[in-house]
């Protein structure tokens, strides 16, 4: 993240996926990192059933003091887990060799565009009754007349919908979840040659991943937590094993940045 | 490691110098993905108390399934922590916030070049009796002579010795430690303008690792575990604090590799 110039005070929400040590051990050194920095804003962490045991062994060990406060969220059953003014995050069990999460970003739909001209036509006031519009909320003028948000508003905006499976097997709830998803980051640990191993291991082919995509009907797939095996050779085999079931797939790679447009209607 | 394209499967001994967070945090990872490598072979891992009580803990929390074994020393007190036929490796308490470990890295002398002319001349017959004298023991000949092993043999050849001080203040038995070292890393988390502040938190500036440096009659100094602070800019200001008492300095950079020669006389 250092590497990547991120901003390691920011308003900021962690979660895991589950607790094998490639997806939770950076967490301690992220942690005292961000204490080192003098971060002093909150940070939710979310995650499996221990994972508070966890953070709570690792403080006592290497005797951890963090210049902020952590809310640790266990989480057991599938729900959504955090609910923001403008998005939530709804997390449900996935189909690993331990207890697993898969997540979904869900962005609220955003007010549609407000116009001033079409407010002025209805003689509404500038000032309160504006806000008041653009909240949502229907006014009445002084004439007695009442006007709608949808009179002077375009329709609401969808918001954005990314999916992160974590380490899985195909599962038929993650079909849901990812719903008309703006982007699937889906791993594929294997290729299709280890087919069997990507079953006794819990994890998921490219051609797995492709046919989740599809159904879900999603509008991008990326193939991530590649096994080291295909590192810098295989890759572009696997982005081929996908496209001819999905075709918009591409690999993840470090450091990789991914503009997701907002529609606009 | 990766990066620097090192073999996680070969020969290796890790090396602990105290429980802080940025000192002993990326071991589980490292172990982890040894055991993604199918090591096989043991791995010592030497530390101050309580680090066999981290991994412990670690394992629990990731469940660990590590492909090798691992033997984990404890060390309660200055000594030397292993031995091995080339090299030996010595530990002292160091002096910082919490109990820390220097360590030197010792080889043993080598024994000298042998002469397979001069064991001719004396007519020590070419085979057992050459490896004898290889291996420091006098033989006699069948005519009752005896040869030592200085008669055909350089004398033996010093090893070298590298210093790692871990996080500390300057203290007199490093020193001794470091006397006549060929490499000494010596932590220069703070500039001088900050020399109160490291006091206060167990570390060293610039000018007292040269000090050390000076007295102990190192061979070469580097400077290392510099404070984020300086990254980039004022490592080169750090540098010129240490040169007016010691000239042989550099600040150690990921992926640095340096040669130490051996002494040839």
């Amino acid at each position: 993240m250092i590497l990547a110039h991120e901003n390691l005070n920011r308003k900021m929400k962690v979660f895991i996926t589950h607790m094998h040590g490639d997806h939770v051990l950076g967490l301690p050194g992220l942690l005292q990192t961000m204490a080192l920095l003098n971060r002093e804003r909150k940070l939710d962490v979310y995650g499996p059933p221990r994972i508070n045991d966890f953070l709570q062994a690792m403080k006592e060990a290497v005797q951890f003091v963090l210049t902020f406060p952590i809310e640790i969220h266990e989480i057991e059953r599938a729900s959504i887990v955090c609910d923001e003014d403008e998005y939530y995050v709804e997390a449900v069990q996935s189909k690993h060799v331990i207890p697993s999460l898969a997540y979904a970003y869900v962005e609220k739909p955003r007010p549609g565009r407000f116009h001033p001209k079409k407010a002025e036509a209805l003689e509404v006031p500038e000032g309160p009754m504006w806000g008041k519009l653009q909240h949502g909320r229907s006014i009445r003028l002084s004439s007695g007349i009442v006007v709608k948000p949808e009179d002077v508003m375009d329709p609401p905006r969808q918001g954005r919908r990314i999916v992160y499976t974590g380490d899985t097997r195909p599962f038929k709830r993650l079909e849901s979840l990812a719903s008309g998803a703006d982007l699937l980051i889906h791993e594929s640990t294997l290729a299709e040659d280890l087919a069997e191993r990507a079953r006794e291991y819990g994890h998921s082919t490219p051609s797995e991943a492709a046919k989740t995509a599809k159904k879900a009907n999603v509008k991008k797939l990326i193939l991530t937590h590649i096994s080291q095996r295909y590192r810098d050779k295989d890759t572009s085999k696997m982005v081929q094993q996908t496209k001819k079931i999905f075709r918009n797939t591409i690999v993840a790679e470090d450091f990789m940045r991914l503009e997701i447009p907002l529609l606009e209607k």
